[in-house]
């Protein structure tokens, strides 16, 4: 396994770490100059704006762009929408491909609304990735399904574990083109209890790796995320599992935390990233 | 599929959906005046008390004890706390038997105090559980080990599937001995993309089946499950697995709900639960 302590270069941040509270010109500079390899930009702090610009100032800073998060719900009550779903993830994609995006995290999500069929959703996830697995190829950005924890099942992603994933995956990438992959969080699989096997099995697949932590007393489900260390993952077990399985990419750290990270200054949310990073992961 | 309306006979009502509110002979009466088939008392309502006066009045009412709930959490930091939870577990199968409960209901528990290791737990729930099925034995009564969903991997079960569970009986109780089975709660299980091949594998190990609700916005994770009927679970559909794969006893009603169903009179929560298991389940 890799040693991080004193390579902050391996590791990344996603963005969405530092609460959206800063123009993302100043958080690319911020991450850079804590010695970080990567950034993972939300479509929030790109679209509406001039991406090419953006695009060249994260590349003068001499990050590498792990992931550009996310997609937009797939599931659909109508077909219309369906595909406004779909349409505004091609453009996403084409984003992704100016910014020089290692991938295009996908968040499936949940159920349609008023739907209680999940498995009407994740055939509707299933269609719609083969139409957005073609549009990545065509623009050269691989496509990174990132299961989430069952806790989102509803709402967010009716992929829920690593298996699965895969599953979907061998199914519409059968030949493993390079083109379709996985990005793992170990909030959302440190739980599984086929955990080892399944990330063995991902070898290869494996587009992303993303850290934070499962705090013992969370007190809301979506934004109340851990710093590493401050709670019950085995980060470093599940490290090893990943690098094992021969990933080699950035480590990025991604905490939703709107009541504790998300108030402090960023340069103390990136010096403690790095500090955990080292000692923690 | 059976049908349940107008039939509240074939349905039980778990204590813990009326908040623990009421003194538990009037719960029995209660739930025997609704009509229904059983009843599943919790340890507190139990335990201090005269154990054999309350299982005469449950019989008195006509009641079955689907299941007495529910196991001391397993994991534990030291040996004599790993003892001391299964010898507490032991003490609550005798109450059990006493009750002529179906089967004495195992929530296994998350981690032990201070860890991080999610294997270690599950050893000590396997090694504690092995020997909680003896006990079982002996005194006649039938262990139901219950996964919860992964929400609660840290806290309350470290068991959180179908198979996992099942893996965990078939270790245990290779010869289906009857003894050990598993118990099914929807709220546990139905973001499973697997579920319909795990119920089947349950087929003849299926002691419990219990209803209620996920609220599509979840404010709490233990206490704010929904009724029947206000939430996202395809019920009906996993009822039908359910029986398919050979359930033939109560459908149990296991609402917690803190802010909502708790601070109702008990006669109008044991009013809609009749209403909702005819309706939506």
């Amino acid at each position: 396994m890799r040693d991080l302590k004193g390579h902050p270069e391996l590791c990344a941040i996603n963005t969405a770490t530092l609460g959206f509270t800063t123009p993302i010109a100043q958080v690319i500079d911020a991450i850079a100059r804590h010695g970080f390899g990567g950034i993972a930009p939300w479509r929030r702090e790109i679209e509406g704006h001039d991406v090419a610009a953006i695009a060249r100032r994260i590349r003068d800073a001499k990050l590498e762009v792990t992931g550009y998060c996310r997609s937009t719900f797939i599931p659909a009550a109508t077909t219309a929408e369906l595909r406004s779903n779909i349409e505004a993830n091609k453009r996403a994609i084409e984003d992704a491909a100016t910014l020089g995006a290692k991938s295009f995290v996908m968040v499936v999500g949940g159920l349609a609304a008023g739907s209680r069929d999940i498995i009407a959703a994740r055939a509707q996830v299933a269609e719609a990735t083969a139409e957005l697995l073609d549009h990545g190829i065509e623009h050269g950005v691989k496509i990174a399904l990132e299961p989430l924890h069952p806790v989102y099942a509803a709402d967010r992603s009716c992929l829920s574990t690593i298996d699965e994933t895969l599953d979907l995956c061998d199914r519409l990438d059968g030949g493993k083109s390079d083109a379709l992959g996985v990005c793992l969080d170990v909030y959302h699989i440190w739980w599984d209890p086929y955990l080892a096997r399944a990330i063995q099995r991902a070898r290869g697949r494996i587009t992303g790796f993303h850290v934070c932590d499962w705090l013992l007393k969370t007190r809301d489900a979506l934004n109340d995320r851990g710093m590493m260390g401050d709670g019950v993952i085995d980060i470093p077990a599940i490290r090893a599992m990943i690098e094992g399985a021969g990933y080699q990419g950035l480590v990025e750290v991604e905490i939703f935390s709107a009541a504790d990270w998300w108030t402090r200054p960023i340069d103390e949310t990136l010096r403690v990233c790095r500090e955990r990073l080292a000692g923690c992961c």
